[in-house]
Parts: structure tokens; sequence; C-alpha cells
């Protein structure tokens, strides 16, 4: 796989000490550290992406995708409880939607758009495919149903949002760890292809797993490190550049926190392995919305100054629940192309510009 | 089928005369009238389960799982009727979304969790369960209608949406008609498996279709009444726990309402046939929607002191449309496992919790 | 094909120039300009019908139910330049709505219902139609987003509501672009069936392609023409009648200005052309949102008075909604039968009397 990318994106690795340095020495030139924060990261996850290829020729292509899906959102949660302790729910919820916005639509989109137009039609297993959009279409009802409360109780209500964020965490939590108990343990072959076995052994020589987990920890957490200066530095830039802060946590926050997933996707694609990168693109949104987001509830109640419930915003509620129909049409009928890849990004652009046009005043949840 | 359930469900049939005569004695005791009637049910369904079996053995599995379902939905007919009388219509549709979300996501869910543990992979006719969600849809834009409406409408459409309530009515008895015309008569064989043939001789010696009407109708009547002392029960029964009208109305009686399809759906499952199963838990839903709503809409001008219209809450207008979207990804591929149980009944409780948090205000359509 | 229908239809089309004549002699008489331009719009329907089989029999089904929808939505892409002209935006934006309505439910549903009066059970190529499902999708969702954010931004937003518009129709007329390409260039084989190879060759001696197109074309501009006096006769018509300004643009305007499409699609429906129908329904929901309502957007900022915003009313967006969702199930099994029909038609017939009831102040965004 793409060994016409690794002479030139090697290239790009020693950004990454320039980035750190840069970090300390100048940590106010927040727009030179977002755009070379962005770029370092970009053959880290080149070489998170070998790794995870590695790994998943050696334990399947299901683990694999869980694999590469549990360490791309690693870094995100990091941010989520950096952000909690600092109180900043609003920004955590934001990037919780974003990361599903991201996931679903952009890295999803932008992998049946490249495989698209190196394949003429790439196919995927229905069944998992299937599975992980019904995971999110249960994620986003999980998450539409407290901002229903929120607009229908009003006043009277309010009191008890907190307590339902919290149940509904517990119910999330207990069918996330059912769902990793499922697609790893009782039905495992559902999620791999039986055409996988008609594959041809790969060319290159293949890491040991220990070589290959080192390298996609290692990547992991610079990628991690890289991502969070990355969110820190993205708010005061972006403000600069006079955007919104809704449009940063939704949009920007989102794209750079999903880097690593995102290339990882598009190279599996490339490799015309859908399977995986399907199981990245869906498999991060739900593992997002059924994991991070109620793990990051519960330690609000540890952590933050002030705990965190599930109620989104409207425009959020309508985002995600558009991202799930649309999404359930594309995985249902174990096929891509690239025209579904141009509609899923352009449901995104659709949904970004939302978002970038809508005044602050509107995004807050009153 | 159930061999072993018979010993020992059979000791419980002595409650019936009990909860009679508690009934009379003691018609205040609304707590243990609850438990106990609760309790009489389970062995009738069972008798009910067995003779829809027999009958579905002689008649084919789509006709036994619409004998089913209308013997299952007579007595809700027969409780909304009663609680019209007394003016009770809020209540009538608030058991009414109870029972489509208790029959689509609850008894589905129990069923393919149930069944799913005993046979790794299910499989049921994708064509006829397409069919059955697709209904299902057109149920919900029927009931999401007139509440869009009310919403839009405001002050100067009030007059109206009993005329509007009345014609959707008109059109969804029509289309039930032909739906019946369908699955029974010109697509019959649309609703079984090919696979079905070769299913082996049931071993038990079979009832007569007489014999299997004659214990069908009659369990049907006793579950009637209890199901009606039950509910009448529950409403002073759980407002002693602390419960609201609306979280009663919407979950306790449609948990209630439903134990016999609920009982004898999973039976199914776990026999493996989980055509009978789904034609139970998504065709109840389905006939509820489509017969009961506009039957009840049509008979509350002939008995009620009030009309009944169609103009649902925001919150049961939101849980039925998350319903039918999550219960057509689950129908569509003819096939189920644990994890798709698991997931209805997560979103069951998510919503159920929801109708638990929200304060009565929050409800009632104002 | 029809052959039957030749004799009978052709006596209608002296009734052209009758409308016409009445036109001129008596514009004030608008309920008879009204029935009698429908009337004479059907054996023109018909002349096209025919044009377009014989080229499709030449060109393969794709390309003629594209050339179709083509020639049927141009006459309402002339009918909006017109009212824009007029400064009529609203009303413009209802026949939008009613023009994806009338094509995805009352012609899909009235083909399906035809069709499958005749046969049994049609087949259609799921992943053409699929695909087109999930246009529809995407376009709804387009459709979607500023009526959403119109009703989050409120009073703050409203200056950029132009802008957003603006900006999603060019993202849709990409995205039309692209699919464009896709159907008619590089996936062309998605949307013809292996089948249509075994199709025995048509009885009935072929016209030219130049003959077709001839006919087409010429056919088209009459129509067009017809359709036009209809609707400008149809709303004082029907004021006379007593129906709301919203119904017509929804219900009336989207019935005649898809007179064409209409009869076509059900004429290739019974010819048990499934692949055509469906062609012509979705594929003109598709190309009147992907394609029409855009340039409807930037036109006006060139030709009307005032410039025309994609802010659609929530009884609009709630109607878009639920279609696209009926109409993604419908597709995605690539059969149908009459049932679906008659679903389709039930689902267009409860949005109807939604639209009927509203109020004139219920409908106007505010």
């Amino acid at each position: 796989m793409a060994r016409w990318l690794k002479p030139s994106l090697n290239w790009l690795l020693p950004l990454t000490p320039a980035v750190i340095a840069l970090r300390y020495l100048a940590p106010e030139s927040h727009v030179p550290l977002f755009v070379l924060a962005g770029i370092a990261i970009i053959p880290l996850a080149g070489w998170m992406g070998k790794a995870t290829e590695h790994l998943a020729d050696r334990t399947g292509e299901a683990l694999g995708g869980l694999l590469n899906a549990t360490f791309g959102n690693m870094a995100e949660l990091i941010i989520g409880i950096m952000a909690l302790r600092e109180g900043l729910t609003e920004v955590v919820k934001a990037s919780l939607t974003g990361s599903i916005l991201g996931n679903a639509l952009l890295v999803l989109g932008a992998s049946m758009l490249g495989g698209g137009l190196k394949y003429r039609t790439q196919t995927f297993n229905a069944a998992g495919a299937r599975s992980m959009a019904t995971a999110l279409t249960l994620a986003a009802i999980a998450l539409v149903a407290p901002a229903v409360y929120h607009q229908l109780a009003g006043e009277p209500g309010a009191a008890r949002e907190g307590a339902l964020s919290l149940e509904i965490s517990v119910v999330l939590l207990v069918t996330y760890a059912l769902s990793l108990l499922f697609s790893l343990h009782t039905h495992q072959p559902l999620f791999t292809r039986e055409a996988a076995e008609s594959r041809p052994e790969p060319a290159h020589d293949m890491w040991s797993v220990r070589k290959a987990m080192a390298i996609l920890v290692g990547a992991t957490a610079v990628v991690s490190w890289l991502a969070e200066i990355l969110v820190r530095s993205v708010e005061p830039a972006a403000l600069e550049l006079g955007m919104t802060e809704v449009f940063i946590g939704v949009v920007i926050v989102a794209i750079v926190g999903n880097a690593a997933e995102h290339s990882t996707a598009i190279l599996m694609a490339l490799d015309d392995r859908m399977d995986l990168s399907m199981g990245i693109a869906i498999g991060s949104s739900v593992q997002i919305a059924l994991f991070a987001a109620p793990v990051l509830v519960l330690l609000s109640y540890a952590i933050g100054p002030a705990p965190m419930d599930l109620v989104f915003t409207p425009a959020e509620v309508v985002a995600v629940a558009v991202a799930v129909v649309i999404v359930g049409q594309v995985a249902e009928d174990g096929q891509s192309h690239w025209l579904e890849g141009v509609q899923l990004l352009a449901v995104y652009a659709i949904l970004a510009l939302m978002f970038y046009f809508l005044p602050e005043s509107a995004i807050t949840v009153e």
C-alpha cells in the first residue's frame, strides 16, 4: 500500500519537533501553530495507517478497524477531558457533534470518493455496515432525546436534565460494551468478508504485532499531543480569521481531531479495503457517541467544575439526524462508488455552511 | 415448542379467579391487583401462543401472525373504547403511542434478543418485513401530520383539527383494508418463506383449527378482562409509586396491554420462527396505527362525550418517528441477531426515560 | 405499446387550439380554462410518452429517463422563471416543494399501483433506484438546512439567509453536474438492467432518433404552453372553489405541472419498464431539487425584483422529509407491487390534506 507515499511524507516528520519548539517559544502565534501542527500530523497518521494495516493483516479487519478507531478517538477523549476540567462543556459537546459528523460524512465521503476514483465499484460487508449504521441511529436517538426533553420540559424540567443525561449515558455504555462483545466475540466473522480469504498474500513483509503496536501507540501519542496544540491554537487562530466559536467546535476541531482517522480511512479505501475504511469512519462516529460522550458525562461529575449533560443544540440535533439517515442509505447495499462520496461531502458542506452562518446567539442552549 | 414451559406455567392459571375475586372484594388494593393480574396473564398468553402456533401450522405463518395481532389488539381496542366513553382521549392517545412503541421496540427487541441468544443468526422474509416497515412509516406519517398541523396552524386552525383527523382516519382505514387484501389474498406468498416448506413436520399432535380457535378466543377474552383490570389499577397503583400519568399511558399500559403479543412473539423467536415473531411485533404496531387509531377516532363521534383527534404531543411524535427509522433499519436485511435486540431495547429504554422525566405540563397538547 | 390508447386519445388533440382560442377570447373564464387545458395535455403527454419510448429503445433506459425528466421539468423551469419575474417567490418555492412531492409520491405511487395491478411483482435496478433515493435525501437536506437556519437564527441571522441559500445552491449545482457525469458517463451501466438485454425486440416499427426528438420537443413545447395556461388559471379558478393559495401551489400546480411525467411514468410502468418509470418519477424530484431550485435561486438575482432564498415553510420541510424516508424504503429492494403504490398515494393524500387544512397564516415564512 501507498509505497509511493512513503518517500515524500516522511520528509514532514521533522515538523513535529518544530511545532513543539514553536509551542514553547511563541505560544501566541496561533495561526502558524495551527497550520504547522495540522501538516505535522499527516506523516504520523501515515505511520498509524501503516501500523494499522499490518495489525489488520494479522488480526482481521474488524479488530484492526476497532484498534484504529480507539487510537484515533483516544486523542479526542483526552482533549475532551482537558476541556471539561476548564468547564468548557459547550465546546466539548460541539466537538462531539463535530466528530460524529466529521467521521460519518467527511471521512466516509472522502474515502468513498478517493477509493471510487481508483476503483469503479467497491464492495464491503453489508451486514457489518448495516450493523454500524443501526448503532449510529441508536446513538443519534440517544443524543436527540435530551434535546427534545429540554425543548418540551422547559423551566419545570430543567432540574432533571442532568439525571436524564446520566441515565441515558448508562444505557449507552451498556450498549457499547455489548456491541464490543458482539463484534469481537460472538459475531466476529460478521465483520469480515468471505471474499477476504481470496485476497492475495500482501507483498510487503509483515511487521510483528509487537512492532506494529509499538508504532501505533507511539504515533498515536505524538498525534494526540499535536492535535491538542492544534485545538488550543485553533480557537484564537480562527477568531483572528473571523469565525464563530460554534463553527470552530463543530467543523474545525472535528476536521483536525479526526485527521488520523481521516487519512487512514482514505488510505484503506485507496487500497480497496472498504470494510476497514468504513469500520474507521462509521465506527469512530459510533464510538464517540456510544463511548466518548457518556464517559465524558460521567467524568464531568468527578473532574469538572460543572457536570456536563447531553442537551445538544437544535442545529446539532438536526445535523446528526440527517447525517444518520444518509449514512444509513449509503451503507445498506454493500457497494460504494465515487458519487456516494460526493453526496456525503455535499451534505457535510451544507451542514458546515449552516453552522458557519448561524450567529452565536442561535447555537447556545438557552 | 416450549414443552418445558407447560408444567410450571399452568400452575399460575388459578391466579385468574383470584384476581377476579380480589377485583370485587378489594377494588381499591391497586398495587396487588396490578401485580397479580400481570402475573395471571402469563399462562393464558402461553396458551394463546400454543393455539396460535397450531393455527399457524395449518394456515401459514402470515395468517397466523395476523390472527395473533388481531386477538392481541382486540383487548386494546376494547380498553380504548371504555376509556373513550369516559372522555379520556389523552389517555387513549398515549396508550396508542405506547402500544406502537412497545410492539415495535420492546416486543421486537426482546424477541430478537431472546431468539438471538439461542440461535446465532435468525433469518426472516425480508420482503415481508420491509412491507411492514413501510406500512409503519406510513402510519407514523399519518400520526405526525396532525401534530405538525397543530403546531403550525395555531389558533386559527384549531377548529379544523377534528376534520383533518377524521379524513386522515379514512385514508388509514382504506390503506389498512387494502393491506389486508394484499397480505392475505393477492400477495400472500410474499409473507411466507420458501424455507418454511423444508421445516420438519411438528412433533406434537396438531390441534384442529376449531380447537385452536376456541382456545385462542377463550384465552383472549380472559386476557382482555385481566388486562382491563390491570389498566384500571395501574394508574392509582403507579401514582402510589410516584409516576406521572403520561409515563403510565405510554410505558406501563403499553407493556401490560401487549403482554400477550410480547410472550407469543418471544416464544416464536425462541422457536426460530422469526417471520411469525416479526409479524406479531411490527404487525401489531401497524394494526394499532392503521386500524385501532382511526377506528377509535371514528367511534369517538358515536360513543364519546367528546370527539378524539389524532393530535399527538411532540414527545410522542419524536418517539414514533425515531422508532420507525430504527425498525426500518433492523427489518430491511432479513437477518437478526442478539445485538439488534439490544439496540431496539436501548432505544426503548431511552424513550421511556425521556417520558419518565418529562413533567406533566410538557406532555399535554396545549 | 399502448396501441389501444392511440385511437381514443388523439381525438382530444383538437382541444389544444380550443384552449388557446379560449385563452385569448375569454381569459377570465378560469374554471373552463383549467379543466380544458388539463384534458388537452393528456394526448400530448401520450405522444411524449411514445417519443420517449422510441428514444429509450435507442439510447438505453437511463438516458431515456433523463431526457423525459428534462423535458418535463423544462416546463416547470419556464413557469418558475415567469413567476420570479413577477416577484412571486413564495409561489415558486411552493411549486418546487409540490413538484418534489408530486413526482416522488403521486407519480411514483400511481406508477407502482398501475403497474402492480397488471404485473404481480415488478423489478427494477435496485442500485440505480438507491442512488436516486440517496440523491433525493441529499436534496431534502439541502432544502431543510435553510429552514432550520431560519428558525434558529431568528432576527440576527435574517440578513445572511440569502448568502446561505446562494452557497447551498452552488453545492447543489456542483453535485448535480457530478451526478450527470456519473449516471451518463462513468457508471452508465449501473442504471440499466442486465435483464434489459433479454427483452424481446419491440414489435412496433422504431422511430428514428430525429423523428422521436422532434415529436418530443414539439409536444413538450405545446404542453409547456398549456401547462402555463393551466397554472395561470388555476389560482383564480381554485379561489372560486374556495382553496387557499398554498394548497394550490403545493398540490394543484404540482399535479398539473407534472402531468407529462405522470402519464409517461404510468405508461412505462404498465409496460413493465419500472427502471424508466422510476427514473422519471424520482429522477424528476431529484432534478427539481438539485437543478431547478438552485438555478431559480441564481436567476432570481438577475431577473427578479427580489432575490429568492431556499427558506421553505416548516410544513414543506416536514412533507419533504417524510416523503424522502418512505421513497427510500420503497426504492431500496428492487421490487415493487401494488400495495407500495397505495402506500405512497396514502402519504401523498395525508400531506395534501394537511396542506389543504392549513390556514394561509400558518404557511408563509414569517
